[in-house]
């Protein structure tokens, strides 16, 4: 008999009758066995309308009470799912953050979890209940309603998961797994049976969305085993694990992701004296502009080109900065690039194995995909390209690392 | 500088803009130097679309459950009134009903509240805060969710007015106050400025439904001065008040109340032996049927009449048993009539006055209206009338005893 975690997102919980499925799918872990404690999301749309109506009241609602709004999605959603389970005889009791006592900060619509009671689950659990919480809230010592944020309900199931040891938490969402790429680029992409977590957060901080990356950092940091799986139709998933020898793939090489929503900003010929970067940089953070790749390579004139990323929403604003600080630094010229993407390579096996960036580059070149920037982690290395070879260049990654095949 | 404890119900606060006038409203109270406690219900429509939910979810949902699923409808109006209140300028704070800590028995959607902890409030009230409390909801000592029942948000502020010791507890309806007789009907019909306690009780339970009898019950029996206004213009309201000499209008009647949702039910020639009202009413109330008046008048040949009222909607069901318990009893026959009306005169002033239940009689003699049935309590004569003589007779009762005039 093991103690499982479920969640279920919005869409899995979008209509009465999807939450009548829901508890049909419950109700089958349960019959087998197990404990299982089920986290929802408000349903999709709701905490829109939610918002929506704070909108028309107030441009700039108060934090404490956006929370208090807000946290009313999912507390519907636990009482349906409640009454769908026990309508087919699966007894359950539903729980907000507040009566769980999920414990968190004082930050409002952005809370980090700080401590998580088990014992009024565990209670629930031994009296043969399945248990059903409201995710993405929780309560401040002052009993404040608090919220986690946007797809936090995926960070309350990894926190309940590891505070009751659960044996898995089990994510499900509208894929059926984590692929070697996105399947709607490259045919022969491939669900993974198995990834690291670090590998996970690589994969999802460019744009294979399938997880929030804070509830993949949770789940590494408590070693909670983590688990992909689709709402609608039965498979074993994608699991998450722990990086070790044994249970890995020995290739180099997991998967291939993607990101289109960066834009390219250089500026030109810059006076190469000490603390430049922070002097071009620190304009641009002062204006909330997230900055991804950065790129400096110093020139045989004492002068450097210097190159970063930013999300493309906020290249407008990037390239304004930049042209104030381009006159100010005495470089030549402010440039920049809207129609790039970028494409990286992940896999904890990259630790090891000698040659995978050149492999990588090589098998760019043959296909005349020129390198704009690089940019390299431990387990990842990333390339900038023209955005129109994009579909181009990860299918030829997918197959130079033979990523169709289970290796 | 008073302590006001104010509630506004569904349609008050119907709309997001309707939300911002109760701000404006509030505000006012609160710049004039009053501390304020407002009291909310969910916004109009939002509890039965939540019902709804439930409906299409299971036929008989889980009470714990259901309560968890239609407090969120409260909640969602204190976020969006303490939004509306800091928008413009007025400090405000919500708190559901486990955070004031409402503290109710167990019974889920009928729950009664046991006790109040005020410490919160009065904190928050200090800080010059106005407090958004949800009605309608508690906890209880185990921390769920528990409702008042239906109307249970007048009660709420009923007893928080209690608890706070607040100098007037104001119900915010679609009408200006209580009145002498429904407007509708009589033209003169008189907005009063004060009632009593017990008047209001017996003009609610006869349809005057501008407030919940329990929550007037419950103002009456801790002494919370309570007043009827509009929210949607402004004036004095009903002040509804503990009876005593000096405030009381020195009439006789208060006002007249009627109900057209009773039928009449009669075992006709029921032996006349003792036991014989409770072996007809036992097999009535065993069916769930509430029963109001009753007349039982012995006959001269050791047999009798037994007449009864019961909700217009339990008439048939009501007949049928009443057939069986003929047969039984050994009576002649179960007669019934569903075009009857009820029609009240309501005052403390009675009890001092002789002579109203002989002026009242008169008065409907006069109109030729013949009286079916009759029953008196210490303020109140009702007698059961023809239906189609109700308009008539409560234009005839009104004139009698000039209420259109102020004494």
């Amino acid at each position: 008999m093991a103690l499982i975690v479920q969640k279920y997102g919005g869409t899995s919980v979008g209509t009465t009758e999807r939450i009548q499925a829901v508890a049909e799918k419950v109700k089958k872990f349960r019959d087998s066995g197990d404990d299982v404690v089920v986290v929802v999301s408000a349903m999709s749309g709701e905490t829109n309308r939610l918002i929506s109506l704070a909108d028309a009241i107030s441009k700039d609602p108060v934090p404490r009470e956006m929370d208090v709004l807000v946290s009313t999605g999912e507390q519907v959603t636990i009482a349906l799912l409640s009454m769908a389970l026990q309508q087919i005889d699966c007894d359950a009791m539903s729980m907000t953050g507040g009566q769980v006592r999920i414990l968190t900060d004082q930050s409002h619509m952005k809370a980090r979890i700080q401590d998580i009671d088990e014992s009024r689950m565990r209670e629930a659990l031994s009296a043969g209940k399945v248990v059903v919480v409201a995710g993405f809230q929780g309560v401040d010592e002052d009993h404040n309603i608090t919220t986690l944020g946007r797809g936090g309900s995926d960070t309350t199931a990894v926190a309940l998961a590891a505070a009751l040891k659960a044996d898995e938490c089990q994510i499900y969402t509208d894929v059926d797994g984590v692929y070697t790429t996105d399947p709607r680029v490259v045919d022969s992409a491939r669900r993974m049976e198995k990834v690291t977590f670090e590998e996970m957060i690589e994969m999802a901080s460019l744009g294979s969305k399938v997880l929030q990356i804070r509830a993949v950092e949770f789940a590494g940091k408590y070693s909670v085993p983590l688990r992909v799986l689709s709402s609608f139709e039965d498979g074993p998933g994608t699991l998450i694990t722990i990086d070790s020898e044994e249970n890995m793939e020995q290739a180099a090489v997991s998967g291939i992701a993607f990101n289109r929503d960066e834009a390219k900003l250089t500026l030109v010929g810059v006076p190469d004296i000490p603390g430049v970067a922070s002097k071009i940089l620190r304009p641009i953070s002062d204006k909330n502009i997230e900055v991804d790749m950065i790129v400096q390579n110093v020139g045989l004139d004492k002068k450097t080109d210097f190159t970063f990323t930013v999300h493309r929403n906020d290249y407008k604003k990037a390239k304004a900065v930049l042209e104030e600080v381009c006159e100010k630094l005495g470089a030549e010229r402010a440039a920049g690039d809207n129609d790039i993407a970028k494409v990286s390579i992940v896999g904890v096996g990259m630790r090891s194995h000698a040659g995978v960036a050149t492999k990588m580059f090589e098998a760019l070149s043959d296909e005349g995909i020129n390198i704009q920037m690089i940019s390299t982690s431990e387990i990842k290395i990333s390339v900038v390209i023209d955005e129109k070879y994009l579909e181009l260049a990860v299918r030829t990654l997918h197959g130079a690392f033979d990523l169709a095949q289970e290796h």
